[in-house]
Order: structure tokens, then sequence, then C-alpha cells
């Protein structure tokens, strides 16, 4: 994909791409992923469904590209801010803090967009939901590399099970879409109270914590 | 309805009624509220959509029955067992294992109705968001007491946070949909193990909870 896209047409084509999908993406998170047909889509964005279906060819196909595209944008709200922060407890403290803001700001409108494509697919079979677990799968073994490094170097008391506390820290941030359905924002602070509990009750040195759940 | 009851054409017509929703709250389970049409359910229960629309009217109507009938299904299996045991410690502990079982045996075929429904309404505003709310609202609340019951009892410390224990139970019971995404039993094991190690935290004699999460 290097020289092409030194083509203009083809860089628009992307453009035209990314805004579908950022759409798309938008959509699902709010009225799920069947409800994402590409007639109302090319509607919505007005376009032509034949353009549309040049981009994507079936309505499972536009699925899946809208959970890779989620998966990246994911990426780039929570995963990418916390590398900023030095490995460890520290880092680990900014990916949970930033997967309750990236819910809290409504990067995508009904909230995390794999809270809602989940409890959507995952008792139905096939491609998508494949694309949905492998994504939550995802993060979820990223948070556990990030305190298993924790414990490595040193920060975290040795009998803190990482995959255990996975669990807790990952149903913590899920829980939060109670924020959506009560229209009140308590939750993330329960939330934060939550984790910082958890993490203080097995951090070395919790000076490395902030001190309040904000 | 003391009277019509004793009529056999009304007591049919209640047994059509628990059989049609039944088989809606199974479906919505797997499928969501909105995989609900009168005509596939009538196509599937093979009973004609005309009598389908005289139980409820509308797909509204049906959506908002299905909620209530999942809800007094929830309270038969969850609820009603627990309070066998003892008020406090005890009876808290039922209801959070109880939790897991219901999950896990799949009364609802695609996990907890309300998981699932929830995601799916969450950012959509009306009366089924408004009657799942108010559901899931009443088991916080119901949760909520049973803590605070434990607590006055003298079984958990002062400090415990009824509240915030809330949030923490309920979020652990809530993750446990990853079984159905990953095909995979253990969150079942690891939920029952937060559980146990939260209230263990602020149970005055541990001894009235199991050893070990099973």
């Amino acid at each position: 994909m290097t020289a092409p896209k030194l083509d203009g047409r083809v860089e628009r084509g992307d453009q035209t791409r990314r805004a579908i999908l950022d759409r798309a993406a938008a959509i699902a998170s709010v009225e799920g992923l069947e409800g994402l047909s590409i007639g109302r889509l090319a509607a919505e964005l007005d376009v032509s469904k034949s353009g549309l279906f040049a981009h994507f060819g079936s309505k499972e196909e536009l699925q899946l590209a809208t959970v890779r595209w989620a998966g990246k944008v994911f990426v780039a709200e929570v995963i990418a801010p916390a590398l900023r922060s030095p490995a460890g407890l520290r880092r680990l403290w900014r990916l949970c803090d930033g997967w309750l803001d990236y819910s809290n700001r409504r990067v995508f409108p009904g909230g995390c967009f794999f809270a809602s494509v989940m409890a959507e697919f995952d008792a139905r079979p096939g491609r998508v939901r494949d694309a949905i677990a492998e994504a939550h799968r995802d993060w979820q073994r990223y948070l556990q590399e990030s305190i298993s490094t924790a414990r490595e170097l040193g920060e975290l008391t040795a009998d803190a099970d990482p995959r255990q506390l996975t669990f807790e820290l990952d149903a913590f941030t899920r829980a939060t879409q109670d924020a959506l359905l009560f229209d009140e924002q308590g939750v993330y602070t329960r939330a934060r109270r939550a984790m910082l509990h958890r993490l203080r009750a097995v951090a070395i040195d919790p000076g490395l914590l902030p001190r309040s759940p904000r």
C-alpha cells in the first residue's frame, strides 16, 4: 500500500472509507451492529449504495471492517496515551483510568463500542463474533501483560495474580455501562475507587497511585 | 383477576401468554429485543399473528411484557432461593453465588437476559429502556439492602460501604458474559474468587463464607 498512496484517487478513497467507518462505529455503539444496513448508512452519509458496496461488498464485511476500525480507535484513545507513562504500576493505572475517560468522553456515542456489541453477538457464532472476541481478548491480554510487567518490576506483591486481577479490573470498567442506562456519573467514581482499592492492596509503593479517585 | 381465573378460557389464555413470553425472553437473550418481531414469534410458536396481536397489541408492548417476564424469572431463580438462607452475610453470599449459577445454567440461552438487553437499549431512550433500567435498579437495590442488613446484623465491618460494594459485586457478575463470548467456564471461577475475596475483606466472621470458590 505504499505506491498507491501517492495516487490522489486512492487517498480520497481512504478518507471516504474512514468517514464511513467512523459513522458506522457510532451507529453500532448505540444501536448494535445489526442496525448497520448499507442502505441506511448510504442515506445518512449521502453517498450511493453502490459506492458503499464497492467499499465493503456485504453487510458482514461492513460489520467486520467496523469492528477493526473501532479497535484502532480504542488503541489510539486508551493504549497509546498510557504508553506515555513509565512501564509498571503507573502505566497500569493510566490504562485503567484512560479506559474510564474514553467511556465517559463518549468517544463512541453509545459508550464503549465493544461493551455494546459484545452483548449483541456473544451468543451468535460467526465471523463477526470472532472478530469482537479477538479484539476483547487483545485488550484483556494487554491489561494482563501490564500487570505482569508491574510485578516483574517489583511494583506489585508476588502473590498478585495477573489473570485474576485482569478479570477484576476489566469487570469494573464494563460495569460503568450503567452511566448510560441511568444517565448518572457516579459509577465512574465508584469504578475508579474500586480499581484504586484493588491496586493499592497489591502495590509495594501505593505512592505510585493517585491518592483519591477524583 | 380472581373471578376470571375460574374461567377455563382465561386460564388457557394465561398459559399461552406464558409460553409466548418464555420463548420471547429466550430469543431476546440471544438476539436482543429488536429481534423480537410478532411475525417471527408467531411462526416459531406456530400461532397466528392476529392471536399474538390480541395478546400484546404492538411490538413495544411485547418487548415490555418480555422485560417484565424476565424479571419474574430472575426473582424466581436468584432472589427466591437466597431467601432460604438466613438474613445477613450468608444470604448475601447465596445471592452472589446464585446469580453466577443462574447465568451458568443458561436459564436464558443467551446468558443473563438483562446483561444482553441492557447493552442493546442503554443509549436508546424510551419505555423499553426505562423498564430495563428499572429491573436492573431493583436488583442493585436488593443487593445493596442485603449488604446493609449484613452490616446491621454486625456481620460486616462498619466501614463496608454498601453502595460501593454493590457496584463491585454487580460488576463481577456481569463480567461473566465472557463465558459466552469465549465459550469458557473459567470466568465463573474468577468471579466467585473475586466476590469471596471482596466479602472476606469486610466479614467479621469469614467462617460464614465458603472456604474456596469451588
